[in-house]
């Protein structure tokens, strides 16, 4: 068997091929919640805008490693060509699962945007406010967390349940798979894995955000890896090594170097978001003061002399700019910049050295292409 | 083949095999919780004192009719105690996902409490609210619905990511079902249409809470089948007759009389709750009006001369004692109470002419054992 001109496939390529998948997979539900009258089916509508107008990050990781490792193979006859569609199947349902847990997430954080547009719970909830029926209750309950009665109780019941039949659908593309009884066992187990370390991550985050939780920086470093590295590295990297028929210490090679670039990615996002420049990353350059979250930075700043300057301000909701740039500064003059920079170069380090075991070498540079998008980053 | 004394198996036995499925289940994932800590593993602990203390209505259902139809089949060979078990992990699997709907709907609900007992949720509370580290932060955030840096925002995000890890081990189950892939493919399309069906059900029943969706009868009366009689009578059903081999028009002519079966039973709640005697089912017995809660009683009662008195407490969260007997009087005189016996009068000759059809006298006696719960609730 030789390599094919097909073996050797663009990005652009591979995103159409993961669009059309999964414009098929919401298209087919989208269709079928008609049915179930209007509000079911702005679900689905919703959800496919913003499904296939995300970057596939994830897909993109799986089929260009699962791509790699059966060039490495030699695997691309043309009766391999069903195993690729599994392939492209299986990645499409991963960012489903992407955009399960980014609508939950949404709930739980009261967010009503991402990436500067209106994720499905504020699209909804400007709806609802336009249209509501005014009977006279605002339903308003003080006790109970989400309050009954009011478009934003409407608009975030609306991102559990779409949360849910993205999950369901993600099962779905799993559970159909069309391969060897015990090759789908093994994809069903690393997705039901997947999905409790990343529950566990968000459990942890939601802990050291509400006080229940207690903020030290292993706690920290551990939450990041399963709430973010998981799904994003581990998952897609598992599976194209299971897709593709590899071994399984080179698996476990991919799983250990994922995981190490997505904690470098993630600690990277906590200094961009603190330390970088707004008009490159677009985002207020005080919001994770303002909400007090526990990162890396603030776990190291604690320990230090500077903490009590820098306690007062922080989860402060009414942060002014003066008052944002002194803590930034303190947090830099306490070395706690510099010290997340060095994780950053550990878990780098620690990614590099996977990268020299058993993992081939048209794999390898999938990953260093990746690693590449670390440096230099503005956003 | 002749029929066995296994097929001839009692209740007891029957539920003995169910918690004992569910226990496996649910065993399994609350030790391997445990590497995840304390908070993580607690859910899963929670989530099975829960799930085992429930009382397996709707895995009952399922391998009652399953025993059923296999006895008219005569199929009790030692072949088909594999069979068997498949059977039983679907039902555990149907109570998972009952649990899993519990959860997400007391979150979508703010509710704390279960039959008397505190929920997940509720529990999650408790155990926050004690041990919470006081930071001097509350994190309250009126704008965003459920508030970050509560212990009831932690109790809720908690019961949302349980109820995400159960309705993941429902499809883990159907999808890992040792049975052959054209008869799990029927499964998991049962499956998705159920969770489809109840998703658009909650919604429209939160829609008519917030007052987006017009209260009329028959979206109401839609809502209801949706909601509950979808997965909780068609489900089973549906899954025992796959499960059993049994022919598409049994299979057609049990899902119907089940809707019937569960519309009427619903509608039986919703008259309890207003008219019944709560000594008896323990309820508070003016909480569907405190709540403003969209029932039939109330559709029929908008459309007589009785409603502007009612009206001005209906969805009145301090509704006194005597204004609630007040409404509940005027509900009576103005027909609304007749109105809805008489649907269920309705639903119930339909659920009896669907009993003299292709559905075997073995199944028919299963049918009318449960409807005769109906007869006489009082709770």
């Amino acid at each position: 068997m030789t390599i094919t001109s097909s073996a050797i496939r663009g990005r652009t390529d591979l995103c159409t091929a993961i669009e059309n998948e999964l414009s098929g997979l919401i298209g087919k539900r989208a269709s079928a919640a008609t049915a179930y009258g209007p509000d079911f089916a702005r679900l689905w509508a919703l959800a496919g805008q913003n499904v296939l107008g995300g970057k596939f990050v994830r897909p993109l990781l799986l089929m260009e490693t699962y791509d790699a490792l059966c060039q490495q193979h030699q695997q691309y006859g043309s009766a391999d060509s069903r195993q690729r569609e599994n392939a492209i199947s299986i990645a499409a349902a991963v960012e489903l699962l992407h955009y399960a847990f980014l609508l939950h997430d949404d709930v739980i954080d009261g967010d009503l945007v991402r990436r500067g547009h209106p994720n499905l719970i504020g699209s909804l909830l400007a709806e609802a406010s336009t249209s509501a029926r005014t009977d006279g209750r605002d339903g308003a309950d003080g006790a109970h967390g989400i309050h009954a009665g009011s478009p934003l109780h409407w608009a975030q019941t609306c991102g559990i349940l779409m949360g849910d039949m993205l999950l369901a659908a993600t099962h779905q593309s799993f559970a159909r798979a069309n391969l060897p009884h015990e090759l789908r066992l093994r994809l069903l187990d690393l997705l039901e894995h997947t999905i409790n370390e990343t529950v566990a991550g968000e459990q942890l985050d939601v802990g050291l955000g509400d006080g229940v939780i207690a903020p030290d920086l292993q706690t920290i470093l551990v939450m990041c890896g399963y709430k973010t590295a998981t799904y994003t590295f581990e998952l897609p990297l598992r599976a194209a090594a299971t897709l593709a028929g590899a071994d399984f210490a080179v698996e476990n090679s991919l799983a250990t170097a994922g995981r190490h670039l997505g904690l470098a990615f993630q600690l990277q996002d906590d200094l961009l978001s603190t330390f970088g420049d707004p008009r490159r990353h677009g985002k207020d350059p005080f919001s994770d003061l303002r909400e007090g979250k526990e990162t890396a930075i603030i776990a190291h700043a604690r320990t230090t002399h500077a903490w009590p300057d820098i306690e007062p301000f922080f989860g402060m909701p009414e942060l002014s700019v003066g008052d944002g740039e002194h803590v930034r500064r303190h947090l830099s003059d306490c070395g706690a910049e510099a010290f997340v920079q060095g994780l950053i170069e550990e878990q780098m380090q620690a990614f590099n050295s996977q990268l020299t075991t058993t993992i081939p070498a048209s794999v390898r540079n999938v990953l260093l292409d990746l690693a590449g998008q670390l440096e230099g980053r503005q956003s």
